[in-house]
């Protein structure tokens, strides 16, 4: 029997969210239901829903930053159960038997992974995501909060967490490294403070110093303002890895002389147009410009325990259901620190 | 007492190349006097001496892919004996106490390495290069070029060779690896040949099929033309390393898309223009974008090491001092197959 969901979704490309009802499938032998407690608010939600990626099906509901506790399970789950804290984050399945799936690279997944909302899945339904009171995934998609997390400061590590924790692990940030993080937004801000509880020296570059007090509050040890060209020949050659949180166009040829021999400015937001690179500031110190999209499921997990152990969720702001809308205008106008939050109580 | 040697000149920028004399430092006693027997011609010494890199001071002899015999030693000189092959690569000195040079990383020297010709050497002269019958460079700078490499195909090696060496062996080409060379030429048949002696299965990524008996001959596993838009299509996702060799503009994002999940291009020559790169290329395969220069001292020294085991020389055709000008021409129209070779018997 599948559930009707209550839930907040566009009704078409570029229209307000409204209340309505979604129909979730019927918990499959291996699916999990998932009670949702809080979804975060990221950026992609808006940029979808509004169709500025792509068309879309509508009704949609975005959200994938999602945490509820689970309210049924299927006949061969093993790894949740009943009650059990869980999360859900940008996407709910995969093919599982290509060479990235097996290696823990679901995110890279051959055949396309399916994500959270807006996808085909692999019944041929379109994925409703997490702005809606349950949803139902296949367990391995479903990740575990342990303990020690609330679960509104874990919903938007299942996106904005992953999302920097996997390439701060993949390129060694740790005791003795110089990490910097560009932006001090929704991602920014979950990278320094993972970056910080990695053991790395943490710096932060931003277009001004406006939230300075507020980076070295949540773990950077420096503050600097792009703005002042003194930062960029201050900090020269001396990062081991940067942290590109913003998808604006910036100057990535700049930001590529403040790393040392063989430092690595990592992109995780993705702007439209092509970033101009001087191959000179790569060869003159055997640089690397990578990208790093989310993490896989086993990664993804392993953030979470890593949070939960060091005390570390996302700042935010709790807001309900039904001021959805305006959240969306004051994230387009920078004006959150750092997520904004949806308790789905106020659906229900 | 300093050495007056005959050397291959430009007497100003722009000019052909004339025979002239240049003096040579009194060998100092950490100084090594080389009576030089081959010098390679580099793409990078017609630059330089045109004035294309910026101003040079003139007459300037290049040449920075030296081979040739330890005619002298200073008293103080322990690595090298009188009699010893050895070679000369793009530097002649650096600081030795930054923590690149402490690292084996001189060319990557905070101080700035001391090029092999055109740069002002640490007591103020400004270095001249290999077209030349005499060196005179500190001992460690100074290579040992082992029995079973002829001299003359050993030259290329100290620039060719190590370019693209390094970034082979820093991203781990080997066996079970998959890694193509952009471009054919003087830096790509020495890619074709290290890489496949590394064990890795090789792909040539050519404009045409022009030389495609030839790469195959070198070692190439797979040739494909860049022309062909199925080329892009055929090998997508499945290459771990991509070299590019080529300096000229490429469609960077389109190659991008050639690689594996976690895959790196390396660009070891450096445009003049930057090179637009599309960052959902990199995000969506936590793939980098990095770039290479020349290599260490002992990584080159391994580098010799690695090709006197496996047989390894640059393809190359050997001409008369007399014929550089006409030689440089033929480089800048790509009619060199693979590397000009001066014999300085000639000169002398």
């Amino acid at each position: 029997m599948s559930t009707i969901a209550k839930a907040y979704a566009a009704p078409a490309a570029g229209a307000d969210l409204i209340e309505t009802t979604i129909e979730r499938r019927e918990v499959g032998p291996k699916d999990v239901l998932i009670e949702i407690k809080f979804a975060g608010i990221c950026h992609s939600d808006i940029h979808t829903v509004r169709g500025d990626w792509g068309p879309q099906s509508y009704p949609l509901a975005p959200g994938h930053e999602i945490a509820g506790i689970v309210a049924a399970v299927g006949s061969e789950v093993t790894k949740h159960a009943v009650g059990d804290r869980v999360g859900v984050g940008c996407m709910v399945n995969s093919c599982g038997s290509c060479v990235n799936c097996k290696n823990g690279d679901e995110q890279y997944c051959l055949e396309g992974m399916v994500g959270t909302y807006g996808a085909t899945d692999r019944d041929g339904t379109i994925t409703q995501g997490g702005y809606s009171t349950h949803v139902v995934v296949t367990e391995d998609f479903v990740l575990t909060i342990p303990e020690g997390i609330d679960l509104d400061v874990a919903a938007p590590l299942l996106c904005a967490g992953i999302t920097t924790f996997s390439p701060l692990q993949h390129w060694g940030a740790g005791p003795g490294t110089k990490v910097a993080v560009i932006g001090l937004g929704g991602l920014g801000h979950m990278a320094v403070k993972l970056a910080r509880a990695m053991g790395a020296e943490v710096t932060v570059l931003s277009q001004s110093l406006k939230k300075r007090e507020d980076g070295l509050r949540l773990g950077a040890d420096h503050y600097y303002a792009t703005s002042e060209e003194s930062t960029f020949s201050e900090l020269a050659g001396s990062l081991d890895l940067i942290i590109n949180t913003v998808s604006a166009p910036i100057d990535v040829s700049a930001f590529l002389g403040l790393l040392t021999v063989g430092g690595t400015m990592v992109n995780v937001g993705a702007p439209a147009e092509p970033l101009p690179v001087q191959a000179m500031a790569l060869i003159g110190g055997r640089r690397s410009f990578a990208g790093s999209m989310i993490g896989g499921i086993a990664q993804t997990q392993q953030m979470l325990d890593f949070c939960a152990e060091h005390g570390i969720g996302a700042e935010i702001e709790v807001i309900e259901a039904a001021r959805i809308n305006e959240a969306y205008e004051r994230v387009l106008a920078s004006d959150v620190r750092y997520r904004f939050v949806v308790d789905i109580s106020t659906l229900a």
